[in-house]
């Protein structure tokens, strides 16, 4: 299993053309040349009844693992050794492998990034490789495999969390994930807003505790061996009776589970302990929610959480604190003190990011060294968004007076803007424009280095990436931040870029047949 | 990483409920009581506008890996043992840690399955695990999570077949999966309809060419240093002549990308090599498939094949082919030899399932064993569907006269329907029946044993599990294999089986409070 997972797992996972253009590029006698690659997705994930105006940049830290662990070791230069062309000749030269062996290492790259947790807009990228045109080009599929997959789910439990509001989030979607791909989709959510998993394993490496309740089974097994619901109940209670977190839809929700649930808490109070609460996974939640409030109010336990699951999302979840605001009252029922003690299990539609199952992140050629100097790449596209901003970048931050992002900038290496009074800010597609005053924004710098001679940054804690989500996200126009049909955040272009991308567009024009 | 990834990967893939209840299992002293899981899905994936009619199963041979190699080592129990409650005491206990260590095997279970590659329905136990209640409850995660994907993925992947016709299918989607769930997401697609994937590592392991063309970026290379799409195409030409597959769009597909590869077509035929043929990545591909076929033929190139990318998924396939029907005349070009070049590379959609990005497989509890006798155990849903079928059961496929599957009948163990003149055959859910004659029917077990005594079935081979899928979809009513709105095939209980779950229930709501 280990051989074979380093196969699967290592400088082979990746696409076959990548070995095969590399190749060319070495018969070219280019392999070696420095080339820039631009990672940046084009538009924001779009779930069919509603849109993301922001994402979260994660995924980086396995991408650095990978890079810094993937080698030409005699296994992968096997493998493609024993690749043939149609006539059957050996597809990859001796000359080429040896290359590989002895210089195919990411050592050779610099990778700059916008950190991991950080909100992250089309366009800009999100990582910029540069380096030997070979290696670069063979980073592309692990790249993008980590990154776009990570920070779509970032993404999506961002948006969960900011309808959430305070309440706790629980990632429960392994069951339901891709597979080992689950384990990246809890670091993505655990960096986007959940604040627990049940994942165990990634969970323990990220240093925070696993949670969980527990399955309709237990109740079911001690049900088949003649006992009830609660005696199931008791068991549990008896085994953990400082977290006593029941699950009461096994049987009937209000008339059999939330009556037995508090004849344990009362047993459990007794005995000195206080229960954590209860978990709904079926049936209408708002009303479930209201209903089980109060009763557990009635019976003395207004503390204890309600824990919510069955196929939540953002939208799900923003609907259920609607219904419950709107009709506590007539519920008998205290709409903010239900809220309050709501905690939320998400799973399938956090980790698969349903309604946009994948991030469409591209990794495009921007530039290649030539005597000495960075020529600028350009592939025309029918559609001008799709049409790659070139050259040497660098991406600013643009804040307002207030203190919240206005824009996001992307300039050429060398670019002061700032040394201007005023600054222009093109839209990276049309002719549009605005400007703004020098003295009424402050600017920051969202790259990183995160890959440099062969030292990978180091990783960075679970907390720091939570704490930049949050500082970013409170720094999103709250029209950005909606839930449907979001307020477009500025991505801009520089005078100087947008000049020098038209240009390149036009002499490309020119050299069509 | 070698640790880490031990730690994400092995015993502790799994969600902490799993180990909470196993516990409490082992203070009832019922940890070891034999018990009895069923692994199924309700209902086939509906990506929207376009719906299954079946599914193909896959994933059995990770999970089988996974069961295999996970062991609660040191560093396992050491994660488990650091677990606190909310007043900070040792979550688990020692001895029941200690049983995990001595005991906590999967070698203790027994997993029942439909082999990969076969075509399954809902209702239909996929897996079913038998075996000491702690470790049968510890497997549902990982069983679930390996087998969820994969037949999800595997079964857009038969979709794709179904509608490519004869044409070969390319997975292409590394970059836009899940993280390393990609490499089971690749797996999966080969076994249930794609020829190739790009995927180099895992498809060494399985023993399959990994196959690929060039990227845009190898053209853009060129170009940035002053030198011509056409130049770009000659170099990589030049190093893979008699493989030569050049991607045609990067410019201007009709104007530059087709005249320049039959340039270098034609250089290479004079050096005595064939091309391999174009790709298209953009624009309308069916009008781009016929004006270009028509130019490769003009050339005297009427062999080279076509492949085309973007975003395609089975309705997408459907109505190029539709569309290069229908329209071929009137391009001046025939319709079949257009259709007869056509390669078709999947990706995104296919490895996210997109439109269904996860199959809802549960895992329940349907019995366990008291005083020497199964106890079938139950759970009542609200949705008549959602209530399990309880028992330890055996699973058939019913094929008519012409060999068609027209049935799967769920039976209890010992039943043998055959032996009676007709058979009774039960909707599962509601009172719905019909009978079948026995000598109109031949009668097939669909279960294998996977994993028994602590030894897994040796792994099948890539080319048998794609023979078991096409031989299954082969005797699949064709209204079940339709892209939209299919046939819905059969899935029945037995009367005995019928009986005995309406009895449960009744019973189950006689105990109601």
């Amino acid at each position: 299993m280990h051989e074979r997972s380093a196969l699967r797992e290592g400088i082979l996972f990746t696409d076959q053309y990548q070995f095969t253009m590399a190749q060319v590029y070495f018969r070219l006698g280019i392999h070696e040349r420095p080339a820039l690659f631009d990672h940046y997705f084009r538009r924001y994930p779009h779930y069919d009844s509603h849109q993301a105006g922001y994402c979260i940049a994660a995924g980086l830290e396995g991408l650095l693992d990978w890079m810094d662990a993937a080698r030409f070791d005699a296994q992968a230069l096997e493998v493609l050794r024993g690749q043939r062309t149609r006539r059957g000749a050996q597809l990859f030269g001796d000359d080429f492998l040896a290359w590989l062996r002895d210089q195919g290492s990411f050592a050779s790259l610099t990778l700059r990034a916008i950190p991991e947790g950080r909100v992250v807009h089309p366009h800009v990228p999100l990582t910029v490789a540069e380096g030997p045109l070979a290696m670069a080009q063979l980073l592309e599929t692990a790249l993008l495999n980590r990154i776009n997959f990570q920070t779509l789910v970032a993404t999506k439990a961002s948006r969960i969390r900011d309808v959430a509001g305070e309440a706790t989030i629980m990632e429960f979607g392994l069951r339901r994930a891709q597979g080992l791909g689950g384990n990246e989709a809890t670091r993505a959510a655990l960096i986007g807003g959940a604040d627990f998993s049940s994942n165990v394993g990634i969970s323990a490496e990220l240093g925070l505790p696993s949670r969980g309740t527990h399955a309709h089974s237990l109740v079911q097994v001690v049900m088949a061996l003649g006992q009830s619901e609660l005696a199931a109940f008791r068991a549990y209670a008896e085994v953990y009776p400082d977290d006593a977190l029941l699950l009461v839809d096994t049987i009937n929700t209000l008339e059999s589970g939330v009556p037995n649930a508090i004849k344990v808490f009362e047993e459990l109070r007794v005995k000195g302990h206080e229960p954590l609460g209860i978990r709904l996974d079926s049936g209408d939640l708002a009303y479930l929610s209201m209903r089980a409030a109060r009763m557990l109010d009635a019976a003395g336990f207004p503390n204890t959480a309600i824990v919510l699951s069955n196929d939540l999302d953002e939208l799900v979840i923003w609907q259920i604190l609607a219904q419950i605001s709107q009709e506590s009252r007539r519920e008998g029922t205290d709409a903010d003190a239900v809220i309050r003690r709501l905690v939320f299990g998400v799973g399938t539609h956090l980790v698969t990011s349903w309604g946009e199952p994948a991030l469409g992140g591209v990794y495009k050629l921007v530039a290649v060294a030539d005597q000495g100097h960075w020529r600028p790449a350009i592939k025309i596209s029918e559609t001008p968004e799709k049409t790659p901003t070139p050259g040497r970048k660098q991406a600013l931050r643009l804040y307002d007076q207030r203190g919240k992002a206005t824009a996001d900038l992307l300039l050429l290496e060398g670019e002061d803007p700032l040394s201007q009074e005023s600054i222009l800010l093109h839209h990276p597609a049309d002719a549009r424009f605005r400007t703004l005053r020098r003295d009424e924004i402050s600017a920051e710098q969202l790259h990183e280095v995160a890959f440099a001679e062969g030292q990978r940054q180091a990783p960075a804690m679970l907390a720091a990436m939570r704490a930049r989500r949050d500082a970013d996200v409170a720094r999103l126009d709250p029209g950005v931040t909606r839930l449907v049909n979001p307020h477009i955040y500025h991505v801009s272009l520089s005078d100087q870029l947008w000049n020098m991308k038209q240009q390149l567009i036009r002499d490309a024009y020119q050299q069509r047949p």
